[in-house]
């Protein structure tokens, strides 16, 4: 059996990622009831919002979800609390240390896993005792690791020095995708663009329709200085870009962003000034489905990929 | 049969990538001689020393080789003069409007590939002849795409609109990303980092030990203000990085550049002040080999991998 669908006890080895503004209770319980794992993004809720949604989400599927918790969050021990209070059992941590809060978690009965981007963190993470890691390349949507590693790069240097699973994410959209992530070493897809698209998404529907407007080039690393974060291009975008082309420092990127600016592009539609958060597989993406039908495209174009290879040592004259 | 082992008369369809500095007539025939396609990279060569370079290579092998062509080059008719003198039979044109030779090189009855990094270039190969396309990533060493592309997400991308064959390039250097390359929908690979150290380069024993000695993130996308480039992190990338940060414009980058950065560094030895263009996975690469032998350590383990698949299925259920 697959380790990831025996670690979450789900039928696809196909997780939602947790995005922020965009995977509440409704993306997640419906990934979930349709065979994948869906997460919650607690990045972008208040602990009482968090609270909310982890309670819809349990009445609407009896499947397993998870939660995506930034380690970095202000009020990360009032967060931690709420996700223990409502006996959530798969946490995903990300943006921090991951000997912090694994052990806690792990004392509770709760899988953890936690995203990474380089080597050095990921083995921080299997030291910390995560069941496991997800790898996440430059090409993915939101925060993103400074090295720039591409998922390409990425997972076969993971595979070559890690014993946890690993879960690959960055430009996973497609079956074909999927099956060069498996042939990396994944053992995983963590599957984020897509998903923002889903009817069930909580994004903004301004957003949706400019993500899957989207062409080649469309979205772009920024705030290198900052916190690297892959974002769709728009107005506010490029006002970014030329700052950091004039050799904007810190602070005069932390003013551009000012507060609030992912909440008013992704959730309240402002296509102009609002910080879009994507991936460049949004240049593929063509439509908004439901979850399901999203989920489903994958596995059957990733199966109908997997039965092509068994004519490659033919081909190869192998 | 496989469409690029068809094509160029090979027997495994890994293309060594025509690199400047690095890619002359002994690397060229080696890999060719191991049953890849090797190709000499005129790039870095005036037209007579290009000349001797075929010249020695159809003596040391009486195998299938090319020469890459970068098309901006200033004396490009010239260069064109003396591949069709000397009889070459396969063309890797880069860097330029493929409409512009394609035409006049296929009359001649020489098989071309362009180099491209994005699917407006690809479109335009095609449309322009071309018997198959290489599509770079971001990951990839020296010049590459303005649109930062990687490789996970590019190949889909091209499979869904082109026809002709695709070659992969970008991140690849081992069997794993092979067999990626191929579930992405490539016929073939073309490996260029790796083939920089073998033995057979003319690369500098200095920079061959600074490559295997390079880890994660120790390469950086530099000049994006001009034309982008991986570069390997040394004093001269520093200096390029702290001046793109505080904004430098083109011309500043342009004197900072100077002439003959690229065969200080790589081919003189010089690595502080040498320009070093090298791919993200150079942090995989560990030793200097013979080009048969990296070759068939990729093949090798790609048949491993692949073999590795057959189990897929079963784990997954289907």
């Amino acid at each position: 059996m697959n380790p990831i669908c025996k670690l979450f006890h789900i039928k696809y080895p196909i997780i939602q990622a947790g995005m922020v503004w965009c995977s509440g209770w409704k993306l997640a319980s419906a990934v979930s009831n349709a065979g994948g794992l869906g997460i919650i993004g607690a990045g972008s809720m208040y602990p009482e919002v968090l609270r909310e949604h982890i309670q819809k989400c349990k009445m609407a599927t009896n499947k397993p979800f998870g939660v995506n918790i930034p380690l970095l969050y202000p009020n990360i021990q009032e967060i931690i609390d709420v996700v223990l209070e409502e006996g959530v059992k798969i946490i995903f941590s990300s943006a921090g240390n991951p000997a912090t809060w694994t052990g806690t978690l792990k004392a509770k009965g709760i899988t953890v896993v936690h995203v990474i981007a380089n080597t050095k963190f990921a083995l921080k993470a299997e030291a910390a005792g995560v069941d496991a890691i997800v790898a996440e390349g430059f090409e993915a949507g939101g925060h993103n690791g400074r090295e720039e590693t591409t998922t390409m790069c990425l997972i076969p240097m993971l595979k070559d020095i890690v014993q946890v699973p690993i879960i690959a994410a960055g430009g996973i959209a497609s079956g074909r995708a999927m099956l060069a992530a498996f042939a990396l070493g994944a053992d995983a897809v963590q599957v984020g663009s897509a998903f923002a698209v889903a009817e069930e998404s909580s994004a903004h529907s301004a957003f949706k329709h400019k993500i899957i407007a989207a062409d080649e080039g469309d979205t772009k690393l920024a705030m290198k200085k900052l916190v690297p974060v892959r974002l769709l291009k728009n107005g506010f975008a490029d006002a970014v870009a030329m700052a950091e082309a004039d050799g904007a420092n810190r602070s005069v990127l932390m003013e551009l962003l000012g507060r609030a600016r992912a909440k008013l592009g992704m959730f309240e539609g402002d296509m102009e000034n609002g910080e879009l958060e994507i991936g460049q597989v949004s240049a593929m993406l063509k439509e908004i489905k439901p979850a399901k039908v999203i989920l489903e495209d994958i596995w059957n174009s990733f199966r109908t990929e997997l039965q092509r290879f068994s004519s490659l040592p033919n081909e190869l004259d192998l």
